[in-house]
């Protein structure tokens, strides 16, 4: 039996649709004060402009409307001023832009399909918008090898139903895999739902061509698995958010595509149980895991309540979605169902259901995914979080939040396979959550941003996580790639 | 049924008895012009070797016959002549190590197992050398989330055994598992046997922790699998060859150990048909196959002749080793039967064997593990290579040297589905192999070392794989972490 793999861009483009209407008044962002001082990076002039068209002829905005979505975030909470996006087509010509930025001093910032959470892709004044979405030509695909090496704006989605044909698959999925871009995800080390199965992107990219804030190719686009010539400097651009250079080539190593898919959907009446389950369905699921997420109650009835989803199960504390992807549907349906009937005669489930149909599969994943769509119809203010906690201590912050803060919704939800939690909390308090969270994570060791980067919002709090030694050698790299800071500025490293 | 993983490192303890006596007058190296001259470093005194007493007490050599294991290499091809061999038991011994030698102007090799084959981790001169070997604790097992956290000189095999009785695995095999730690495996970012299914180690550790030239401690010892905190230093030092650091401390992913084992091994009559099992194995066993290694007729035949192993198989122009590892064996074995099955109808293969014991697996495993030993015992001088190509170059190279070298005995083998060719050429002429072959792989687009890395043989070969952008970038990096140049010298980078 062959299935086919879930889409997931749907979700996102419905979410997105309501955070256009809704979020100028509904979001609260972790972001730093006000009074930061704009750079001292020259304006643009016409002369400047007369230059870039010079390089990208038409392919340049400068009309208010037109750039408004280059200018603001995905989460519409973020307003930049550039008076200018540029959209140039081959590498060639960012090399072109980046050289004239940096004689000229005017800073820029690098974009993709702009989803990301964290304010790292739009401008934070008045920075130059170099867009690679124009940028989305395949330049090989060795199918045998299972190498792709594309440009940098080749859409997530497309790039994966390209992919199919041929019997392949990313290795990452997003929510936003219908609008972000390659270039980007490699630039914020995009992690998402694959992760548990595929692992990191410091692992499955290749090679990159990346152009420097001079204008010079750094072109480590080696399409091999291996290649231990030197320092891996492609790895100090994955997650650099475009503050070393501008990712123009990506090559990525592509799995074979899963043939068959299986979801579960498990309630539980207390974290310690969620944890057993990790264990074992890592245990018994091992090769075909390919994703655990956990959901606590108050997530589920928030999307029940919000969005009219049915919840299959009796209403507990806990819920968690396994999912299996393999090479044989009847090995990984009998595996998953032995995994089911272990931990429920080890007392371990309340209840569970298994997907019989793809619909089915699809309305289990989209409890999950609806969360933060609930939240914004919810319509209060909220604060979310991406923290990487270990498993002892990764429901504990909400219960110590609870506590602390009885007047706040405080939701758990997350890749609890990798550790990772989306902490999302609605107040009107004006009590200071985001100290109060940030620090819980800083004194429990944890990681202030698990896959979504620091960009503009958090790169402040870099110390939470980093140490003084760490940062002030990721300075002076910075100093290295983009002696004038030209790049992204503001972005990743504290002022 | 339960299989035991399978133990390699008898393999390597053997070869490395014949090594010791033979290899003085067998091997060619691919090394550099003997007129090589030793930096500007300081020599050490014997006020020095007081201060280093004052730090390690009794743990430093210097007597020459103590420390001959520790200035030559593994290959016994390379004699350092180092005063003075260190071995810190911690970190902060290390650092005060460091910072010692930096002011000093004393040049340091940091040195884990030896077991490297391009002359990394042995002195080429007088250096330092500070051996990790005495740093072998377990810092911290998290079972639950599979993460290991421990000292750089714990050796492979331990870690793997100890794992073992938890139920998990390291995702890295080495037939030197026995003697390698993991703080060298990470420094030079180790392939081996389980690369295929768990990936490089850029994506499986998660952190580390290592002290800098000048004594300070870079400590990014994150124990998370995701961290998005800015740029991600200790991937640098992943594969540098100690030139920017000694790791002290490494946090490692660790999966769930495999339940079941299958070994297969096919005949094959062209390169063609191989590529073809590459493809298929890969489509159809997928999440299980954990390796797929070729030889070639010429190899397996130098292990019949020289160690009278037997061949189960009609021989034939190449053979494929076929290994999975899954959690449940009678699915894995129906798979790989199927797989068997498929190849055969559709005329791939000629011939092929499935082990049915483990007994069987050690002897089909034996015929790939025991080439290079069976080159030793064949005593002329040999040539070997460790080279990334496509698949559709990857036995052009071995055709092109037989015809391009007649009098030549070329040798294919090695990580087919990586990529990776271990090319292994004797001969008794005066013809410059290692350039043909360097100059080869360069124009054909490949890697002049897949996972050996460059060290003392192959630093000057570096623009081979590298742009001279890149080399010059990485120059700057080593510069920033070690501006006196006293980590590693001579090594990694070209001089």
């Amino acid at each position: 039996m062959l299935l086919a793999p879930l889409s997931r861009s749907v979700v996102h483009k419905a979410s997105r649709a309501l955070l256009v209407t809704r979020c100028q008044f509904s979001i609260t962002c972790c972001c730093r004060a006000p009074e930061l001082a704009r750079g001292s990076y020259s304006k643009v002039t016409g002369v400047d402009l007369a230059h870039f068209r010079s390089i990208v002829g038409n392919n340049m905005l400068t009309d208010t409307t037109d750039m408004q979505p280059y200018n603001t975030d995905w989460l519409r909470t973020r307003q930049g001023k550039s008076a200018v996006v540029l959209r140039p087509h081959t590498t060639q010509q960012v090399c072109q832009i980046l050289e004239y930025c940096n004689d000229r001093n005017l800073a820029v910032v690098p974009q993709g399909g702009n989803t990301g959470l964290v304010g790292g892709s739009n401008p934070v004044f008045d920075e130059i918008i170099v867009s690679v979405s124009l940028m989305n030509k395949i330049i090989s695909l060795d199918e045998a090898a299972g190498i792709l090496t594309c440009e940098a704006g080749c859409v997530l989605e497309s790039l994966d139903a390209m992919l199919s044909d041929k019997g392949l698959v990313m290795p990452l999925d997003l929510a936003s895999k219908g609008s972000c871009q390659i270039g980007g995800n490699v630039s914020t080390n995009a992690g998402g739902i694959r992760f548990i199965r595929y692992g990191s992107l410091h692992g499955s990219v290749l090679g990159i061509k990346a152009v420097l804030a001079d204008g010079s190719i750094l072109d480590c686009l080696s399409p091999h698995r291996k290649n231990n010539t030197g320092y891996d400097l492609k790895q100090l651009f994955i997650g650099a958010e475009g503050t070393l250079g501008v990712i123009t080539e990506v090559a990525i190593a592509v799995p074979p595509k899963p043939k068959a898919i299986n979801v579960a959907l498990v309630s539980i009446e207390s974290f310690d149980k969620a944890k057993q389950i990790v264990v074992k369905a890592k245990s018994m699921l091992s090769e075909i895991l390919s994703a655990i997420e956990l959901m606590d109650d108050e997530s589920v009835e928030m999307v029940v309540k919000q969005l009219n989803l049915v919840n299959p199960l009796k209403r507990s504390p806990f819920y968690m979605l396994i999912e299996t992807s393999g090479s044989d549907y009847d090995h990984d349906k009998q595996k998953l169902h032995t995994f089911i009937e272990s931990v429920f005669n080890d007392e371990i489930l309340i209840d569970g259901t298994v997907a019989s149909s793809i619909k089915e599969m699809k309305s289990i994943w989209k409890i999950r995914e609806e969360i933060s769509n609930a939240l914004m119809i919810d319509g209060r203010n909220f604060l979310h979080f991406d923290l990487s906690l270990s498993l002892s201590n990764y429901y504990r912050i909400v219960d110590d939040l609870r506590n602390k803060l009885p007047a706040c919704t405080a939701l758990g939800f997350g890749h609890i396979g990798d550790g990772n939690l989306h902490l999302t909390i609605t107040s009107d308090s004006e009590i200071d959550i985001n100290s109060y969270v940030l620090e819980w994570t800083k004194r429990h060791g944890g990681s202030i941003s698990a896959e979504h980067g620091l960009g503009f919002d958090k790169c402040q709090y870099i110390y939470h996580s980093q140490s003084q030694k760490a940062v002030s050698l990721m300075s002076n790299i910075k100093k290295l790639f983009d002696p004038k800071g030209i790049l992204n500025p503001y972005k990743t490293l504290p002022l």
